[in-house]
């Protein structure tokens, strides 16, 4: 497939989240509850963004964090919940495939940024804790963009940011309404399926899937 | 509050899903299965919207019930635990205050009509096991609106269904998203607050909060 840029998605497709669900057990909660206060944060951050508005993350997360963790018995008050939850999710690792993807990117001279619905120097954090930021030209944040990813206009913005036309670039993101959303606004998709699932037949099939960032650099032709 | 319309929301503000917790349990998932099924679901479906398309309910609520069943050790093969929930769920109850609540708007002279985003005919069905169907003049779906709620359209096609400017229509939802994209579409509001939660602050707040059915028709002056 031809690309002259791998734009990375940043939650869940670099960063680790699988650690959140043991934080979540520390506080009290159910570890069952990370994977729910990340649904319930993204339906509403896609919600506002469907009725014309382009919200904060670090307050979506904060606020959908709380209304999760109000229904469960903790062992500590409410505020530090979300404060120890918050600063957890401050220091996410990257997934341990991240670094041998990029370095097969580089050595393919494919070009590499990421675009999150997050806050840039959140992404910046986790890149630099990692000591990946250097393989990244750009890193984006819708917060710069007219709205949230997947509508078309966060996709936009990236690749003006990136001075590339949409159809050089190929996203690369572990979730479905991800991959939809950059095939509707016209990009290529890669699929990063770590964990082998099916993808929903709801939503845009991707070009090309990968089970490991490593796979992604043979997959495109810069 | 001026008013001569209450719009009813028609998942969890009007039919129960407090039972599916316990059909998750039945095919061998975690209770909490069923929140995230249905966090996830409005998630995917809230995604499409800001990207522009109109999905259907069933197809949404049958791919995502797969995906996160899929993680779960089940005690029944996939195809039949998804069947039977997909079942259940088309054979809800309604809250026990919803009957009380109707039967006070009606002593007031305050029409009622239902926009839902799953199918028209699963809203009719639950309100005719009810007996409340003839409470309700209209029992809308955005499968004919341009988009699902919370788009602004959806609320336009509403207020345009049912002859009514959109200010002189109070919107009565359980989600804080429902509130705050009927606000922002210029409705009013009434947040149904059964369980005591508080309202999220990225949320356009309510214009009203009441805790129970029976307390809206004292809200409103038609």
């Amino acid at each position: 497939m031809k690309c002259s840029l791998v734009l990375f998605d940043v939650n869940e497709t670099l960063s680790d989240m699988g650690g959140m669900a043991q934080h979540f057990e520390e506080v009290g909660a159910p570890p069952g509850t990370a994977a729910l206060w990340f649904a319930s944060l993204l339906r509403d951050g896609f919600a506002l963004t469907a009725a014309g508005v382009n919200p904060r993350f670090a307050e979506l997360a904060g606020g959908s964090l709380r209304r999760v963790l109000a229904a469960e018995p903790l062992n500590r008050n409410l505020d530090d919940a979300v404060g120890q939850l918050l600063d957890a999710f401050q220091q996410l690792p990257v997934h341990s495939d991240v670094a041998d993807g990029l370095a097969a990117l580089a050595r393919r001279g494919i070009r590499v940024a990421a675009l999150t619905n997050g806050a840039a120097g959140t992404a910046t954090s986790l890149l630099e804790r990692a000591g990946l930021r250097g393989h990244f030209e750009e890193v984006l944040s819708v917060e710069d963009a007219p709205r949230w990813k997947p509508a078309a206009s966060a996709y936009g913005y990236a690749a003006e940011a990136c001075s590339t036309p949409l159809p050089d670039i190929a996203l690369v993101a572990v979730h479905p309404w991800d991959i939809d959303g950059a095939a509707r606004a016209g990009l290529r998709t890669v699929w990063l399926n770590r964990d082998g699932a099916a993808f929903p037949a709801y939503a845009t099939a991707p070009d090309v899937t990968v089970r490991h960032c490593a796979e992604i650099a043979a997959c495109l032709n810069p």
